[in-house]
């Protein structure tokens, strides 16, 4: 039973707010909504530059801060207006893309009432959404959508029933005799079943690309990985095999008997984003009869060594936002390509261990998968 | 273009939170989590008698607040104990089911970061679930589950695209060729897509109730009602046609294309809680053509003088809390079976206007529908 190191985890894990350099700037008064606010909430906004400003109503409280802001400066602290409301602003522009943060109110933990809230650190946070250069990619549009299956799958092994989400391409409802090669694509720590869907818009990365004839459509599975964390934040402890069982011994069987899936090892795919690229990697070398491409998105390395021996996977993916750690990726591909594997590498250009990175990442994968 | 009265909407949409009649008992001591709670959450807590235990840090605020409690007195007063928590118990015990909730922390509005969140009054809310004595019939089981799509459809008439929840019954992936008739099902005000499942669990209702072989399985559709409502809370204009476009043009034809309905007015029924029984009575009548069973949860009555000169619909359901209007909802169906409709009434007993009175309006609907 593999136990991985706190080293290992902490590079893994520790999310880096990261902001960029043009902190000295004028803010331009372009605000608008986030797009992640809850219906008809006008804060947060967010401007061109990628400046956040939050607005808080909690007229008694004596203290209100943002978590998200300048890294060791310990979040955005709002100031009490005249109208007694709580305003403030990121002291920089924020990466591009999506952001988790909550609020503390009068010491006490709370999310922000203007957002929707997303499935990060264990719990539901507030989110935010700096619009970015390339958003189109993971816009709503009116293109064919595919579905996302809520199913509920027995689960033996762990006494219960367990929740999957599964997208099903536009095309799926249109041909009842085709049957799609399956992606297995899972969540990072703290995160579940539904990040993937909310932060990630898995679905819409998938249409846009099917829509524009980019990929060919598959089908995605998504469930929650932290099988044995009942009580959270046992990392050390950390083990894949609880996990494995419930995603190899009985989604598998379950996504197999209840959607039109091609069940060979060719058509088999795992990838996962942070903790979850440690589950790829573990299960992918522990079970290498179930999947034949691998990606790791944020979530660490192959070597050939470990590779040795096996039918040789056919695509490995690794990828990692600019600001995490791109050299290790660029050269992990290299020494794998140079060992004759089919091994590609992707760094997110400005972006550091956050959903854009995976969004990109997907967006990069997918037309690769089962060719 | 009918417009609502004042007096209807006050009636249809006033929530009374009823608590039960013997708050002078002892509380017993037997506190357990809310099911509702997030995961590894300790508390609100829930004892056998309904009473809820809240529990709040914010260890520098001057007042903690929640939102329920008996009715007239503003909620429950939480109070900092010697380690700086804020804590506090109802005044008497609670009805069976969910209660939407919401904290004033020093004056602001904020969710309990202890449990999971629900749409409803327009924004995401905190939830509790008070245990009923019937909960078996809406819990999670290791029963055969059908699948809850989320799609995502093309509405011209409002240039959007919307989202609507599909659930499939079991049956449903096993033989291609059987189609299925449909129930179109909405939320109440403030509420969305999601309420059905989410606070409503109408996806385990219907699973529950076809694994014990006591209703036909059939397609349930839930889609967001308040088309017209942008800005929220303009209930004295409330109007149905932008509601009734997106519905009947729109869904219906897009549901009827991807999935394996029976599209024939026997097999095509809608229901409504609240405001969704509003949009159901005023649909229903204006589209006869399209519906033939209609059931009113919560939401007012027809006559026998609005349905004249039509073919009578199969079913004619209307059902309420006894702590609603019982006796105006027994006194309709029987002026409608006077009059020569399979009409029948059904009161929930102990419940207002509240998800547990709509849970066990289905439980009742489902078996009643397509026979």
């Amino acid at each position: 039973m593999k136990k991985y190191t706190l080293a290992a985890l902490l590079m893994a894990f520790t999310t880096v707010l990261c902001f960029a350099q043009n902190a000295q700037t004028e803010i331009k008064e372009d605000f608008k909504p986030s797009p992640k606010n809850q219906p008809g909430k006008e804060y947060p906004q967010v401007n061109s530059q990628g400046y956040a400003r939050f607005r808080v109503e909690a007229p008694d409280a004596k203290s209100v801060v943002v978590s998200l802001g300048l890294g060791g400066q310990g979040g955005t602290v709002l100031n009490k207006n005249e109208e007694g409301v709580w305003m403030g602003t990121t002291a920089g522009p924020m990466d591009e893309g999506f952001h988790y943060y909550h609020l503390r109110v009068d010491g006490g933990v709370f999310n922000d009432p203007g957002t929707h809230n997303y499935f990060g650190s264990t719990r539901w946070e507030s989110g935010i959404e700096i619009p970015a250069h390339d958003e189109e990619f993971y816009a709503l549009k009116d293109v064919p959508h595919g579905h996302v299956h809520q199913v509920l799958f027995s689960s033996p092994s762990t006494n219960s029933v367990k929740t999957a989400y599964v997208y099903t391409p536009p095309s799926y409802v249109k041909d009842a005799s085709k049957r799609y090669p399956v992606l297995y694509l899972q969540h990072g720590w703290g995160e579940n079943e539904t990040s993937w869907i909310n932060q990630g818009h898995a679905n819409l990365i998938m249409d846009n690309l099917i829509a524009e004839g980019k990929t060919d459509p598959f089908i995605i599975v998504m469930t929650y990985g932290m099988t044995n964390e009942v009580k959270f934040g046992g990392l050390r402890d950390f083990k894949v095999d609880d996990f494995q069982a419930v995603l190899v011994d009985e989604l598998i069987p379950y996504i197999d008997a209840n959607f039109r899936t091609l069940t060979d090892w060719e058509n088999r795919a795992m990838a996962g984003l942070s903790m979850g690229g440690m589950e790829t990697h573990a299960i992918t070398l522990n079970k290498p009869e179930v999947f034949s491409h691998y990606a790791l998105l944020s979530g660490g390395i192959y070597t050939p060594e470990q590779l040795e021996g096996r039918d040789k996977p056919k695509l490995i993916f690794i990828s990692s936002g600019s600001k995490e750690n791109p050299d290790r990726v660029n050269s992990a591909a290299k020494a794998l390509k140079d060992a004759g594997f089919n091994a590609v590498s992707y760094v997110s250009e400005g972006t550091a261990h956050e959903f854009q990175t995976w969004r990109r990442s997907l967006y990069q994968l997918a037309p690769m998968l089962f060719q």
